[in-house]
């Protein structure tokens, strides 16, 4: 961050929301519950997951939603809501590796993966793995109700902030779901693309966050749809960069494969503007190749050069641009503590250019 | 039921919870989030399969936790509770069929194979249909929490029931996770058996409906400890009943394959009976044929002729009426109302005995 008033803060923050997450897990490895099965060490693996890695967008944005309000002192609910956000994303992608089979996560096995690979000497530990995979998400988005609930939040801060935190759950799933359905047959539906990214990304990773910490500081409608203004195209913006990343990125610098996206067939801005565009022989190619599991390496380079020839890669760079610079804009409407507005444009320009 | 009043009490129950799902449903159909999504029918579907069948155990001992401690009159904030036991319940079962590779549920397709079988012109519906079906069950997790908001509970109703459903869902959680990595290869441990069987079925489907209920209804700990004296045998017994049921029950009346649990080596306590009893020959067919997938009936019935012969059948028989007048017992040294009484002693004989 180029403030360093904000940095600070976020970095306090940071701290923060790790060690509300440790303290949870502490606690819940001294459960009644878990007394017959401490040698399973359940807190103790979905807490190394949560600390394993991760950028904490969601809980940064929950405070600078907050601090938008003009929250400040009384530190304590905030953290823990941003602390429960973390642990919501937590599960979000335990089952995201499942369904994707995916190995990787964070430059780590995933976690179905680390459990699969305690039960080795079973029949079948890749099954046994994703089914455990499914058990600990389960927990962990159960217990994200239980971080909220020690947040101890006055009536008002309940009452303004479950409704925003129901829609976000739902919003994600729905956003999923679609994605679910949409992988492995993209088409040209722009339109349906940019939904799947509101959903999953725009609404999730950014808008309500920031809606979240708004509402727990007594924020009003009128600056939750200022926030919504920045938060929509800087959101769009942000999966547009990771459609990019996820054919083009260096996986040194993602962590993830240039492959996968396209060998799973993900139905994304970038893959609609070049299927509509493409020439008939092109095209063919792009059904051909986009969704083939055994697609390879130099198969990949080919759908890069239909992707550069048709201009779908350049238009998806300006889309991110402009979505950029419109919620640059929106964020001078708004009348926000200055270095809340310099860190969501610095958070805009990170979005929008970013490498990882 | 014996006793006319529980009788009526109960059957007037069912359609007060059944109508608050539905009404869920309809609601959520009506969201923004679902307004582009409207063709995907997500909340009917899982509607469809809440309404789809199921005895609402759950929701009659919460209601009945609930008249224990004395509630009467403004039913809402119990039927809202009960309500979101059952969808949790459907939660539970989705997932659990997902884990399972189950076909079949209440005598119908599980939500996995019917929402694989909406894509059956996809590469892989199978994967499709198991990856929905985690879906579904997150959402309806998370659902459960909306439901149990819009009960509009008095702050005190919540200090006392919050810590109850979240005790639930983490004990079912931990054992779920036991279970499955007991199935497959069943031991003589008794006690691990019996373990399993108290957090997936004693605690989660009687102890605390119970709980939850009564702590509505401003139960103290004395009458809580009172029904938990209760509900652990009793429940310990419809576990009992089930893995006999599992074995030997007539599939017309179970909906449910008498192989299945001896394909999967569920790890049941009849089963470590038997292993822990059996002469060596026995014991090495128990152990050759027992979790093995392509267990045939006529092997199936080589097992059930063990079972037979080792007394592990009767000596779980005897476990089961021991345990339901251990129950009964329980209840006579607890001042409820008697028509509470006579439906709770009832609903145990019920466990005990049942073919279904």
């Amino acid at each position: 961050m180029d403030t360093p008033v904000a940095s600070l803060e976020l970095e306090v923050i940071h701290q923060a929301v790790e060690k509300h997450l440790a303290r949870f897990f502490n606690a819940k490895a001294r459960e009644p519950a878990d007394a017959h099965l401490t040698d399973l060490r359940i807190p103790q693996t979905l807490g190394e997951f949560v600390f394993a890695g991760g950028k904490r967008l969601r809980p940064a944005l929950c405070v600078l939603g907050w601090q938008s309000a003009g929250g400040s002192g009384g530190f304590d609910a905030v953290i823990a809501t941003a602390a429960s956000l973390e642990l919501f994303h937590a599960f979000a992608l335990i089952h995201d590796d499942v369904m994707d089979e995916s190995d990787i996560r964070r430059g780590q096995p995933t976690l179905h993966r680390i459990l699969a690979g305690r039960h080795a000497d079973r029949p079948d530990p890749d099954r046994l793995g994703a089914n455990a995979g499914i058990l600990f998400g389960d927990l962990a988005l159960s217990w994200t109700d239980e971080i909220l609930y020690g947040a101890s939040l006055t009536p008002e801060q309940r009452r303004a902030v479950a409704p925003i935190l129901f829609a976000m759950r739902t919003e994600v799933m729905y956003g999923q779901y679609l994605d679910l359905l949409a992988t492995g047959r993209p088409t040209t539906d722009l339109g349906h693309a940019m939904l799947i990214a509101r959903l999953k990304t725009a609404k999730y990773t950014i808008e309500r966050p920031l809606h979240l910490g708004a509402a727990l500081a007594g924020g009003d409608k009128a600056l939750l749809r200022g926030l919504t203004a920045f938060a929509i195209p800087v959101g769009e913006a942000f999966q547009l960069r990771d459609d990019l990343l996820g054919v083009y990125g260096d996986p040194g610098e993602t962590g993830k494969s240039t492959v996968d996206d396209l060998r799973s067939g993900k139905h994304t801005v970038l893959m609609a503007l070049a299927l509509a565009r493409a020439e008939p022989a092109d095209k063919r190619l792009l059904r051909f190749l986009v969704g083939d599991p055994e697609l390879t390496e130099v198969d990949a380079a080919r759908v890069r050069a239909v992707l550069d020839a048709t201009g779908a890669r350049s238009s998806v760079e300006r889309m991110i641009a402009t979505r950029c610079r419109r919620g640059e804009r929106a964020l001078t409407g708004l009348d926000l503590p200055p270095a809340v507005t310099a860190a969501l444009r610095e958070f805009a320009r990170r979005a929008a250019v970013r490498i990882s």
